[in-house]
């Protein structure tokens, strides 16, 4: 039997993914390079090249491989009937993540990138930042069809209100980010969103 | 009469910082460079390293200059009793801001660059972050003494619900930043922090 090509290249793509995703949190964004990279990855420089026209178009390829390539056809927020105890766990999961130090500066250099490199942004944008949207929107839609959200409220600003100062916290190292916090966090919102809440 | 010293080391400072502003709003911050400003600013490169160690630094004081050197001592958030008026009013302001070319750009490499840099991250929560905040704080415990929010609020919480969505939507151009946005943001937040709103 012959080396399978296709299986070969994969291996390589998994190889520089995972290279790409190490090296940034050993090294940081500024000084990840796509030599580095290959030379972790134990390839060739053309070969990266070949595939990703930039070292933040790879870092945010691991990304996608690390959440499975993205939210999939059936993926969804959990729905036990309890808005409050599903953001609960949702939010706290994402704490963990950025609490994360090999999450951290990864997702931090992606963050920042996608600020500058409007390729990059268009890329994350359409493919992890607006799924996920729409599966927030999924679920506080659900909640609103129950009667337990105010039947006027715009749900991107419902969205913004949960995830918004989490993500800007994190961003701006403006506090510690705890499970009190998200659920401190989660009430406070949820309040001022319900049904027949004080206008 | 002598050329006086210290007069003509302010006028190099100000076309420092007048340069560094301007510039990176035309090229980006990746591609601002202390030769730039210098070149641009009419003086050497020399001059701007004896003050400043990185151009991050150069541009987070054009930042405060522009600012008028940042929260003075008499500094407040309006208080005119109306505490969603207030807010709209300081946040309609900020949206203002954001949505002017000229600031976009360079804020936008401020709030990046102090994710990567450490120091100048300290610098802009001692002298811009830190002061601001406590402005913030001392508006809305006014409001909470005045019995308007609810006795037992976290003020630092109640500041991430109103700024972290703004500032959030805005890094990751997640929406529209309109009026709109913001009066629907401040009734949203204030319904759940108010005094007696449902747990």
């Amino acid at each position: 039997m012959t080396a399978n090509p296709a299986r070969r290249s994969e291996t390589s793509r998994q190889a520089i993914l995972t290279a790409a995703f190490d090296l940034v949190g050993e090294v940081g964004y500024a000084k990840l390079s796509i030599e580095g990279i290959a030379a972790r990855a134990g390839v060739g420089k053309q070969t990266i090249y070949r595939w990703w026209p930039s070292k933040g178009a790879v870092l945010f390829d691991a990304f996608l491989a690390l959440m499975g390539g993205g939210p999939g056809d059936d993926a969804a927020l959990p729905d036990t009937g309890d808005l409050a105890a599903d953001l609960k766990t949702v939010l706290s999961a994402t704490v963990d993540e950025l609490n994360d130090p090999r999450f951290d500066e990864p997702m931090r250099a992606l963050n920042t990138e996608i600020v500058h490199d409007a390729e990059l942004a268009a890329a994350y944008a359409e493919r992890l930042d607006l799924p996920m949207r729409e599966l927030k929107r999924k679920r506080l839609r659900a909640a609103k069809e129950a009667g337990q959200l105010a039947a006027d409220l715009d749900l991107d600003l419902a969205i913004d209100l949960l995830w918004g100062p989490l993500l800007n916290r994190w961003m701006q190292r403006g506090g510690p980010l705890t499970h009190e916090y998200v659920n401190a966090l989660v009430d406070t919102a949820l309040n001022g969103m319900r049904q027949g809440a004080p206008g």
